[in-house]
């Protein structure tokens, strides 16, 4: 089973205070680049592959989703979930990524938000994301960038002329990285682009976008504490069809 | 035009005496992986961009291709590739990758080795090969990894326990990177990983196949230098398909 961080008392207290748990979508900076890759959500069928408070649920069922179904392995999340959620277009479940079912071309969208770097099977939950899709069904993920992810000490370093830089290393040393965010102790499992991207294809999805996120200028006046991301990528975006 | 960094005595010079330039294909570490990705080539029409000693052109002819054209901007690199090939099935010619022009659906395979870096106009050349491949024809190349170029200052650091790392910036911030290689001032050209497939994509290539290349282990038992690969990469291997 993956571990269960979001259940430890001291990591959900913290993440969910967070800017994107207090204001949703919208306090996510990434959030814009997602959505210039949806496909038009009026009558899909949509799985959100850890849906956490189920703020893109409510989203897509808004957006004129026939039917969400938002999956989380956190209890805790899905209580504040089901709690935020009215309407019938949205149905919480618990699932374990490492183990996942679902039902065949069932949906005509799966989408994730940084949760499937937690999860240490990748190619099987492909597979699994594939079969349940309808041919030409869509697949838009996002995840850790693996440069944020590899190294053995993730964090800023000042070089001699006082820049930012990242450190990188073990870039291509994939497996567990144990990083302490939020709390301690958190697994993570580090893939590089290509190995993601390979998995992918080799399930048989075609790639359609990738983008290594950066705020937009105008993201970057508006709150210039982001200027940093342009110095190394956190978020992958990865937009596929089946 | 594209800066013509060869034909300058000092780097042709140093650039003769590297290992991949005494020993051709088996001189590059990366070539097996390479090799793992193309299409058979028996019969095949090739075009080599940036085909420099022309020792891929020779073995693409020696593999049975029909015919191999190589183009390099460097008449220096021409004059040797010329040198050192017989027979009739391979032709060079001079080009600038920024301006080229191929017949249309004229190859069944595009290859370029660690050339694009130095192509400011990614987008038009990508073009010019889409249309230039028949209709299934291949395209793979090699270009120096983001993480390698994106750097102010490329090269290693020790981190506080004695780990080499490699300090990444600026990888969101496209452009020249004016590097001291083997002579002072060459020009690369940065861009992301997500801009090179994106581009691809838009020009109607479909991804085959995307390796961040490290050395395997036997290359690592027999050449331990090789070790710093894996801390982070340093070649970006691509395969596509019209």
């Amino acid at each position: 089973m993956a571990q269960n961080i979001y259940d430890t008392p001291d990591f959900f207290t913290a993440y969910s205070q967070l800017r994107r748990s207090v204001h949703g979508l919208d306090g996510a900076p990434e959030w814009p680049a997602i959505r210039a890759v949806l496909p038009p959500l009026r009558a899909a069928r949509v799985v959100d592959l850890g849906c956490g408070f189920g703020w893109f649920a409510r989203w897509a069922a808004a957006a004129g989703a026939a039917s969400v179904l938002g999956l989380d392995l956190s209890d805790n999340m899905l209580a504040r979930a089901r709690q935020e959620t009215a309407g019938t277009a949205v149905r919480y479940a618990k699932a374990d990524l490492e183990h996942l079912d679902l039902p065949a071309s069932s949906f005509d969208l799966a989408y994730s938000s940084l949760t499937f770097h937690y999860v240490e099977d990748f190619g099987r939950l492909v597979r699994t994301v594939f079969q349940a899709l309808r041919t030409d069904g869509h697949f838009v993920f996002t995840i850790e960038h693996p440069i944020y992810m590899a190294p053995t000490h993730p964090g800023w370093r000042l070089d001699e002329a006082g820049r930012r830089t990242w450190p990188v290393d073990r870039y291509a040393i994939e497996g567990v990285r144990t990083t302490d965010w939020l709390a301690k102790g958190v697994v993570k499992h580090h893939r590089t682009i290509g190995t993601t991207l390979n998995t992918l294809i080799g399930a048989g999805f075609t790639i359609r976008h990738v983008e290594e996120w950066r705020p937009t200028d105008e993201q970057l006046a508006a709150l210039p504490a982001l200027k940093e991301e342009l110095e190394r990528p956190m978020i992958l975006l990865v937009s596929c069809r089946r």
